[in-house]
C-alpha cells in the first residue's frame, strides 16, 4: 500500500486546523471541521477529538511530539460539525512546552487537554551506562490471522472502522470468553497513511474496551480521562497494541495500553479512567 | 500510635489553605504557607506541592476525592514561602467535577493541575455480574524488617523524612544492586495521622525513584508530569506501595506505582514522566 500524501490522507484532512481570522495573540484560536466518519455509535471517538487539538498545539508550540497528553472528556463531541480550539502555552522550556487546550462545539466545551510537547528526535541521550528500557511486544498472530474489528459483536455501530483498520487477536475476539480483561491486535490507517506521533493518541483509543473479553458486549464506554505518553517516533507499518484492565471498582475502571511499531519498539503508553455502564449504552 | 487531630497533624497544618480575602468569585484564590520540612534536597517534594492544591479543589468543588489528578511541574517550588492557588471548575457533573488549578510562588506558576474530583463513597455499584478487579499487593517483609529510607545512600538530603515514615524492602535498598528498576515498601505519616484520599498523591511521590535499584544513586529526579488515580478510600494503617520503571528512552522515563491499604485493597495508581539527569543533580 502506498502511503497517501497529507492532502490525500483522510486523517490529515479530517483533523486539519486553521487559525481563526480574528484570533487574539494571547489566546490563539483555531477552527476545525469534524467528520462523523470517526464515530463510535453516534459520538466521535475520543482519540479523534484529540487529534485536531494535537495539531493546533503542534503549530502553536513548534514542538511536534506529545510527550505527555492528558485529556478530560467533558461532553460528547459532535461529528459532522465545526469546532473551535483554544490553546494556551503555560510554560516553554528547553526540554518541553507545557500547554493547555480546549475544544468547543455548539457553544460548549467538549474536551480539555493538559500536555507537555517536545521533540522526540532530540531527547537527550543518557550519559550513564544504562540500557534503554521498553516493554517487549506480545507475540501475536499476523494481522491476516487476526479478526477484523468490523466482525466483532460489539453492540454499537462503528463508522470509525471506515478510517481505521483494526485487527483483534482471536484470543480476545469472543465477547466475555477471554477469561480476563485484555485485548491485543494491530492497527493502521485504512488508507495507508503512515503512523506518526500525532496518530498514536488516536490509536490508543481505537480498540474495543479490554473489558469486552471479560464482560461481553459493553457498548459505549465513556472515557473520563485519557493520558498518553508518546515515547518514540513510530516506524512505518502496522502498530501492535495491547490493553488491559486490572482495576474495576464499581462502575469506574482503569485501562492501561502499550503500543509498539513494526520494528518492535515501544512507541506509546496509555492509561484511561472510564465508566462501565450497566445497560451497555 | 494515636492518630493526631487535624490541628495536631503536620500534614494538615502544612497543607492548609485559606480563601484569599479579595478573591474574584469567578476565579477563586487561596493562600497557603509552604513548609520546607517536605523538601527533597533544596526543593519541596512534588507530591507535597500538590497537597494544598488538592485541599483547595476539595473546598471549591465540594467533592472530596481526586478520581484523576494530573500535575505538570513547571518550576521547583519554594519551601518555607507563601503560595497562591487559583482554581477553576471546568465542568460539574453528576459523577465528577473537572477542575484545573495553578500554584504560584514568587510571581511564577510552579504547578499546573487538571483533575476530576468525585466521591468514592458514592461510586455507583455495577449491576453486571463482574467481580471488582484490583491488583494483588506484593508480599513484603514487615515494616520493621524493611530498611528505613533515612538509612539509604541516596546522595541527597531528605528533610521530608521528618514528616513521612518510609520503609524500603531490603531487596531494593542497595543502590544499583536490585537487578531491575523497582522499589517497594511501606509508608505512613511520621506523626500517626491516618491516610486518606488527599494523602495518596503525596505517598505516590515519596519513595526513592525505582531506577535507584537499577542505576544507583540518582539524586534529584525532576518529574515533568504525574497522574494519580485514587481508587478507594484507604483504611487506617500503613500504606504498601510498589513502583516500577520499564520504560527509559534517553533521559526520559515512565514510572508506574500502585498503593494498597492495610487491608490489602488497591487504593491508588500513579504514573509519572520524569527525567534521569546524567550528573545526578
Amino acid at each position: 500500500m502506498t502511503s497517501p500524501t497529507p492532502a490525500e490522507s483522510a486523517f490529515d484532512r479530517e483533523t486539519a486546523v486553521a487559525v481563526a481570522p480574528d484570533a487574539d495573540p494571547g489566546r490563539p484560536t483555531w477552527t476545525a471541521s469534524l467528520s462523523d466518519a470517526w464515530n463510535i455509535g453516534d459520538n466521535p471517538n475520543g482519540g479523534y477529538l484529540l487529534s485536531p487539538m494535537v495539531q493546533a498545539i503542534r503549530s502553536h508550540t513548534g514542538r511536534p511530539d506529545p510527550l505527555s497528553l492528558t485529556a478530560h472528556f467533558l461532553r460528547p463531541g459532535l461529528g459532522g460539525q465545526p469546532a473551535d480550539i483554544v490553546a494556551e502555552e503555560v510554560r516553554s522550556g528547553r526540554r518541553s512546552a507545557t500547554v493547555t487546550a480546549s475544544l468547543h462545539q455548539g457553544g460548549k466545551e467538549r474536551v480539555r487537554v493538559l500536555g507537555a510537547f517536545g521533540d522526540l528526535a532530540n531527547v537527550a541521550p543518557l550519559g550513564l551506562d544504562v540500557p534503554e528500557l521498553g516493554a517487549e511486544p506480545p507475540e501475536l498472530p499476523t494481522p491476516d490471522e487476526c479478526r477484523d474489528r468490523r466482525r466483532l459483536e460489539q453492540g454499537v455501530e462503528l463508522p470509525i472502522l471506515s478510517r481505521l483498520d483494526v485487527r483483534i487477536d482471536p484470543q480476545w475476539a469472543e465477547p466475555g470468553r477471554g477469561g480476563r480483561a485484555e485485548v491485543a491486535g494491530w492497527i493502521r490507517f485504512a488508507d495507508g497513511r503512515a503512523p506518526d506521533a500525532v496518530s498514536l493518541p488516536l490509536f490508543a483509543d481505537a480498540f474495543p474496551p479490554s473489558l469486552f473479553s471479560l464482560v461481553g458486549r459493553v457498548g459505549w464506554v465513556p472515557t473520563l480521562e485519557l493520558t498518553v505518553h508518546v515515547r518514540r517516533p513510530p516506524a512505518p507499518g502496522w502498530i501492535r497494541a495491547r490493553f488491559r484492565t486490572s482495576d474495576l471498582v464499581g462502575e469506574l475502571f482503569v485501562e492501561d495500553g502499550e503500543l509498539w511499531d513494526s520494528t518492535g519498539q515501544l512507541v506509546a503508553r496509555s492509561r484511561q479512567l472510564a465508566v462501565l455502564l450497566d445497560d451497555g449504552r
